[in-house]
């Protein structure tokens, strides 16, 4: 008899962004003629910038001649898009990444969820809290979290690293040690950063204890201030101790074209397996590559004009983001986040929990916004505002905002 | 400390395809004017039609403006795709599977490749031999099939359903039940298939034991004979036990484009538990959909005159399977497969093994095929030739096997 995978059965059903979307369809239904702007979502609104859209037409009619036609490719990514990666993500900013440690895949979420497949089940895992819901769930799934508990909202095998108010949003150090470590910085959801001496003392600890962290840089390219690192190997002896993933999402708005890529460095060993070999048979045993057609996407981004016309993307963005935490400070809101993030962490005010937020501001100024307590226990009381939106929507979002902190 | 996955180690290194690949640049190296023909791999070589080629271009253009803009699309595949599969693949042939039971993915690969996650380890499996080694691989990664033994070549807890001239390649039912059965028709690597009868005493035996049936369905799209079931819910039955594995790399032309799907039927529940919740689960936790331009130039070949166009290269492929097979008869080899499958199954003549053709063939004829040892125990003595060469080098490389065996 076949038995399914218990484990599935563990998992609470996370229906943060579909109980969103039942509240606004309610909503609209009881108020027809409402104007909702949603500054929840996560996915971007500008289109894909056009030296990009060109790679991909030129692409597209090489897949239209024998001559040029591509088929099967490289498991681990075309070189011509491994080269630039590491040139110009790591090289250039004077990182010894080579393209041999570069692989590129349809996205950071599938890499994020499938790395844990390295590790074996028994491996203590720690993660930053609040988080990205995939660190948590593929782990769980491969039956490494212990079990739910319903009534605190964790797992009895999981260590948080808890980001709030109270420590600055600089999760403190493990007291039992940890064999491996989720990270992401610029951080999802709270838009915070660590400085590189912050980042360092958690690259130190790997080393002492042999762990590994998994770095998620997904939004390395909104960073804006001078000693934020854009990449964990910035750090001494981060390539004896970290893996690092990259996402073209937020970057040059691939969300839906599907591009990112992990660097596994060949230095990375544990118990004497090195985790680029493994990671190299992982992938190409079960997985068979990003489209041509996507990479050449990709590469694009590195040259010129593509490289120019993401960054005003980018700063099409930034100033987004900027516009909301302005104009939440203007009226003496609490803020974090959004100068080096597409994410304004606000913290909630009168006490209210962050679902109770989201009720009162969609009822009174018809915004939508996540709930930060869909992130994890550390995310209660707090609220997530995306800067992804249209520059005149997130303004209108804004002043609809401030008169209802002004009324309230 | 973080202990790395033990089963990487396991496993065998398969150097198959780069054995091959080393032994032909030897061979270039010493005869620098050789004129070598590759009928041994796996990829095709005609351009994707025009109509898909069009279709790839408007995905392109919408892309490049805001109104038509497409982020993130829906884990399981758009409806537009998950429709059009639904419809032509299954209810035009009379089968009720309805799109909520097709989930798009990157590639049969991924497909087969994750699809064990949704098992508890001490699952008992069975797979066919020969073999795409991605079936064996995947549940070795997960610790599923015991212990590699080298000097049989086989894996201490997986069930060998051996297919070869004796059994009339229809292996025979497992003696001792298991719980998971991997069926791959039209074979890859025999290009062999079974009659609905044959197909159907599986689905009793699943039926009757609580297993499941995995049915990976790749090379449907070339079956020519009527008794030739072209998928597994044809059998009476199947919803309850079978998941089926399809692809667009050989019936497209999209090895290069990377689209499949996997049905997984709305009735398949084991201990409770239904698959289709748990496979959406999977890949809404760890995938982000295959790209929304891909999924287009899917969908164009459910249109006309994609269809039209596709079904010509298909045509093409199968005369050349055709010219290979008619071609090697015609000087007295035994050979399988080649009429329903691009795929065509040499018996090695002389009692050489798989290896020691491939060096005399390659040195005689400089032709390049696939040892059938390598696919797994079964195709020991066995040699594979594909159908996906152009017509002209197909016709040139037969000629040259047909003179081997005239004078050998």
């Amino acid at each position: 008899m076949m038995k399914p995978n218990t484990n599935y059965q563990k998992i609470p059903a996370n229906y943060l962004f579909s109980t969103i979307n039942q509240k606004v369809e309610q909503y609209k239904t009881q108020h027809p003629n409402s104007d909702l702007i949603s500054l929840g979502i996560g996915d971007v609104t500008q289109p894909i910038v056009p030296a990009v859209i060109d790679a991909l037409h030129k692409a597209v009619d090489e897949q239209a001649s024998s001559e040029t036609f591509q088929g099967y490719g490289p498991e681990g990514g075309y070189d011509f898009l491994r080269q630039s990666v590491a040139q110009h993500d790591f090289q250039d900013r004077g990182l010894a990444i080579d393209a041999s440690e570069i692989f590129i895949s349809d996205g950071a979420k599938s890499d994020i969820a499938n790395l844990q497949e390295l590790f074996e089940v028994n491996n203590k895992i720690a993660i930053g809290d609040p988080v990205y819901p995939v660190y948590i769930d593929s782990n769980a799934l491969a039956g490494r979290l212990g079990d739910w508990n319903d009534q605190i909202g964790q797992w009895s095998d999981l260590t948080y690293l808890s980001s709030n108010e109270a420590n600055q949003f600089i999760p403190k150090l493990p007291k039992q040690a940890v064999d491996v470590i989720y990270l992401c910085y610029p951080n999802n959801p709270t838009g915070m950063t660590l400085s590189k001496t912050e980042l360092q003392t958690w690259v130190d600890y790997a080393l002492e204890n042999n762990s590994l962290i998994l770095f998620d840089a997904a939004y390395e390219a909104y960073i804006q201030e001078a000693n934020i690192p854009h990449s964990i190997y910035e750090c001494e002896g981060a390539t004896k101790c970290a893996i690092e993933v990259r996402s073209f999402s937020k970057k040059a708005g691939f969300t839906g074209l599907r591009l990112g890529y992990t660097v596994v460095p060949q230095d990375l060993t544990f118990q004497g397996q090195y985790l680029n070999k493994l990671w190299a048979r992982r992938q190409t045993t079960k997985f068979n590559g990003a489209p041509y057609i996507i990479q050449r996407a990709g590469w694009a981004c590195y040259q010129e004009p593509g490289n120019t016309q993401i960054n005003e993307h980018i700063a099409y963005y930034t100033e987004n983001a900027r516009i909301i935490r302005a104009g939440l400070e203007e009226v003496g809101a609490t803020v974090y986040g959004g100068i080096n993030a597409p994410y304004i962490w606000l913290k909630v005010p009168n006490n209210l929990t962050s679902w109770e937020f989201f009720d009162t501001l969609l009822e009174a100024t018809q915004v939508v916004g996540t709930p930060g307590s869909g992130f994890g226990p550390s995310g209660e009381g707090y609220f997530r505002l995306t800067a992804f939106n249209s520059r005149e929507r997130t303004i209108q979002a804004v002043e609809r905002i401030q008169a209802f902190f002004t009324q309230a």
